[in-house]
């Protein structure tokens, strides 16, 4: 276990009383705004979950994604959120028995092995621990803690992760914006404030987008929006925008509406990637899988339904597509997953003995 | 004029002999890597330039583009680069007559107002200063200082900036990456690897692109180009990239071929966006006009030639367009633009006596 650095994290468990032998589950949904840790008892298993969902406590910090706030940050933000949840539950380490962290940024085997080894540092070693990216989360927040079909996330950014029954898995997009994440808020956003300087120069038709950002942003001229985009490099500044792209293509601008229509075809390609990658239509196209929609983007616009016209896009080619909403919150879904891993482990141990 | 900030940057001027009375202009041409600043001495009016130009010093610094390194940095690094090339020179501020900043990151009266008001505050207030966008100064460095014609630039980014003789002006694009500057360095290497993430998780076609690109970055996997591409956040990384997606395109991959094509469209529709705006091809469309190319991105690939391309599309719409490769650099542009208008002001000082 970790030797503590400088006492301060783990301070609170030389408080806590050890009387109590119950054991708990730690979730983690680590995005690129904020980090959600849930800590759960660890259920009996059965068939169905109990209703409410038992959640002794929730905590939560700011970005845990690698690849934004470096690593010493990353990794220190996720030590705390766990102290924090665990601290409110009135608990130490020794009572944890699996935790799942959902990080944005997991891409890679080596990301993954990185953040095992912090966390391996900080539980006994008996504890399961399981990495994965955020999208992990989402979809077990839909499927309720079972890896299988695929979940589109779109919100700031955009990804689409799927899994098979028997443990293959698939993802799209989730690449940022750099690399071709053009369905997301950031992508729809971007594309409309590029309309507006397009319009403005020559170089593309008039849009109602010109005087509706630039009155939303309170600039006076279409010139004053590259101070505004490069003032501050936050993606999801720029994503907020969205709202005004979806009135604007409601009020029947053609360029608005552009914009939303490929940005619905976008995110349906991620989904159809990754459902032909996996064969979770099966071998006629039409075997029924779970597909979990999250995100503000997909989120019931006013008439200009983006989840509408996405999950339309995506029955067309896979009818058998079951759309779910989820309920819970991804660090639940992330509670879940290492919940359902932690009872399939024992179960195999068991029968290894 | 200024009180000495510590003393430190103007310093020199004590130990040079104020003895000379001859006058000098200073012309810096501030880009997005670095900054480049001249001193030529005031020549006398008359119909053709001196040959070879009369250069007395030249200084370099970093970037003073005040939206990537902040208005603090981006003025030392300007106030910086003039003291280096005026010591260099041997003269001090008393003999500047005339003074052109053309920096990047000027997109608007405000920034160069708060432009004027710094180096105003540097020299003593005879002296003539003009603040320019970058592109002015490539421009200048075509036409020999004559502010007539369109530039356009292609290097990690890209613009396309006109005058009229009768002192009109417009631009197009230059408005950064996320604001659709397609045809850009950057923004052909981004669509490259956008095309590698799409081909990779079967959004995409296959494409010689991923085994090159990765081979050229020693990366062995798709995935790990995520992190790779957000580990710096420097445009001209990216933009390196260009010579590979200009090999993979002679082979004769279709994805490079297309990304090329289409920057090629952008760029020209660029140039003709701000040609129409100011008419420079007169009413009939066939007025001459000169067309200043300038930037790796321009500059003679192989076989796939992109300057090539996009010349002969905008020949196509107008005959009358003189290609013109600057055999100087953009920061003696911007000193013969300063020469150029400080004479033109003396004749109207003169005529108004």
């Amino acid at each position: 276990m970790k030797r503590y650095r400088n006492g301060e994290i783990w301070d609170f468990e030389h408080e806590v009383a050890v009387a109590t032998n119950r054991q708990v589950i730690l979730g983690l949904d680590g995005g690129t705004t904020s980090t959600v840790c849930i800590c759960m008892p660890l259920m009996p298993f059965s068939d169905a979950l109990p209703h409410p969902l038992p959640v002794l406590a929730r905590a939560i910090a700011g970005c845990s994604n690698h690849n934004s706030v470096g690593e010493t940050a990353a990794r220190e933000t996720l030590e705390q959120v766990m102290a924090d949840v665990l601290s409110k539950s009135g608990y130490n380490r020794s009572a944890v028995r699996a935790v799942c962290l959902a990080v944005s940024g997991v891409n890679h085997p080596t990301d993954q092995q990185r953040i095992l080894t912090w966390i391996g540092d900080i539980f006994p070693s008996h504890v399961k621990l399981y990495v994965r990216n955020d999208a992990v989360a989402a979809l077990a927040s839909g499927t309720m803690g079972k890896l299988h079909g695929c979940v589109l996330i779109a919100g700031t950014g955009t990804i689409a992760y799927g899994f098979t029954e028997d443990g293959r898995e698939a993802r799209a997009a989730g690449a940022g914006p750099v690399l071709g994440d053009w369905g997301s808020g950031y992508g729809i956003a971007a594309q409309a404030l590029t309309a507006v300087i397009r319009a403005h120069d020559g170089r593309g038709a008039h849009t109602m987008l010109q005087s509706t950002i630039l009155q939303t942003l309170g600039l006076s001229s279409a010139d004053e929006l590259i101070g505004w985009t490069y003032a501050d490099p936050s993606w999801a500044r720029i994503a907020a925008l969205v709202p005004v792209v979806v009135s604007c293509a409601e009020a029947g601008d053609e360029v608005a509406n552009k914009i939303l229509k490929e940005a619905v075809q976008e995110l349906a390609l991620s989904v159809k990637a990754v459902v032909q990658r996996l064969g979770l239509c099966g071998e006629d196209g039409k075997n029924s899988f779970p597909l979990v929609m999250v995100g503000g983007v997909l989120e019931a616009n006013q008439r200009w339904d983006i989840g509408r016209e996405v999950m339309d896009s995506i029955s067309k080619d896979y009818p058998g597509a079951l759309p779910i909403r989820p309920k819970v919150e991804p660090a639940i879904g992330a509670a879940l997953l290492a919940w359902n891993e932690f009872m399939k482990e024992c179960v195999q141990d068991a029968y290894r003995r």
